[in-house]
């Protein structure tokens, strides 16, 4: 496999996936054409509009985007296409659409042949076991929570350290992953912004500018270096 | 109806339901038990401790608490009760344990034929429509989103105004709820911390010490004062 699970798209005060670019070159090499998939984009700009943010990043490494919301046939344009990106939003459209279109499979199948994947956000918690460790709100009802597995984990993404100082009793972050690990015998792993999950063949290694929290059943959470094997 | 949803069981730094104990008397007026639902309690504290927890409070205004979880037959427990008090946890969990137990249904009905109903936080997202704008993890897959619908809109417990300080591009509360516009045509009461929704016969409105923010299809956001009708 050659995938980049990433925290984010985009580095506040950045521009669009900016601070992947290098990283991106290296995933992408020698392919000069990626499906986009939009469908976790519930409103603000279209699915059109939002494959044109991703086409004018990815013009800068001489890549072409197609957007897959564009073909008639979604299963033969995944089985066709050199690689993918799946941009952020809301993963519980993200994993209604997919699952209603039958493409988790064709999609896992295809990035399993070793196609190249890039996920952002959302797009990353589709590469996790299921997507029960996603911030979004649930503003729709997905046919089912599992997602492509593609690493032997769940993503929290945007994974954010709970603020002291505020007045507020919302649960925190870490509470809530510790939450699901009362339901799941499932390790998470909350990628800061900045950080990303590089998979190569079957080595699967955490990246980026941060600490990584890793959560366990019965282990206290601990913190990992970029670079650390996962 | 005789209903109180709040936001949260606790201000911060205050004892548990403490700001609500003046509304509770007038609530359970000439009610001397209670049947307090703990099933969005995921961890850290047991149904049987959690239920401990309210019927501490509850001794103060001379209403006796039973867990429902201690009954063999929930379906006759609820039947048979004088009111109800479900706690806050998460909202999946909750969700999922109350329409597996068949008892989402029979809840409503008993509410809605008169008999008090207090929800907090994951309590409250259960009296409205469905669980759509819950700011939970999904942590388990309940076989429907759907809840009582007590009152005709959705609710967002914890109400968050965005922090512009923060460096993170992790979704606003905000965006998140026009997310769910974009997918659903129900209005949302955004709740903050300190406010309930209070229903007595067939009027509905906003009380406690904050504005409230209101979220509909085609508007603006909007905020009303405590004692508007809704």
């Amino acid at each position: 496999m050659n995938i980049i699970l990433a925290s984010t798209s985009t580095l506040f005060g950045e521009q669009y996936l900016e601070y992947l670019k290098p990283e991106l070159e290296k995933l992408y090499n020698g392919i000069d054409e990626i499906i986009f998939i939009p469908f976790a984009r519930p409103g603000g700009i279209s699915h059109e509009d939002y494959t044109t943010r991703a086409k004018d990043f990815f013009a800068t490494i001489n890549i072409n985007v197609k957007g897959l919301h564009k073909f008639e046939d979604k299963i033969e344009a995944i089985n066709s296409a050199q690689g993918f990106f799946t941009g952020g939003g809301n993963t519980f459209l993200l994993v209604k659409t997919l699952h209603e279109l039958k493409l988790m499979k064709v999609l896992k199948e295809n990035i399993e042949s070793g196609k190249p994947y890039l996920g952002c956000s959302a797009g990353s918690n589709i590469g996790g076991i299921n997507m029960k460790t996603t911030n979004d709100m649930p503003i729709v009802y997905p046919p089912s929570f599992d997602c492509m597995g593609l690493v032997p984990f769940n993503i929290n993404p945007h994974y954010l350290d709970s603020n002291p100082g505020i007045r507020h009793n919302g649960e925190t972050r870490e509470t809530r992953i510790k939450e699901f690990l009362t339901q799941n015998d499932i390790k998470v792993i909350g990628l800061r912004e900045g950080n990303w999950i590089r998979k190569i063949d079957d080595k699967i290694t955490v990246e980026g500018s941060e600490l990584t929290k890793i959560f366990e059943i019965g282990k206290e959470p601990y913190e990992v270096e970029s670079g650390t094997e996962l």
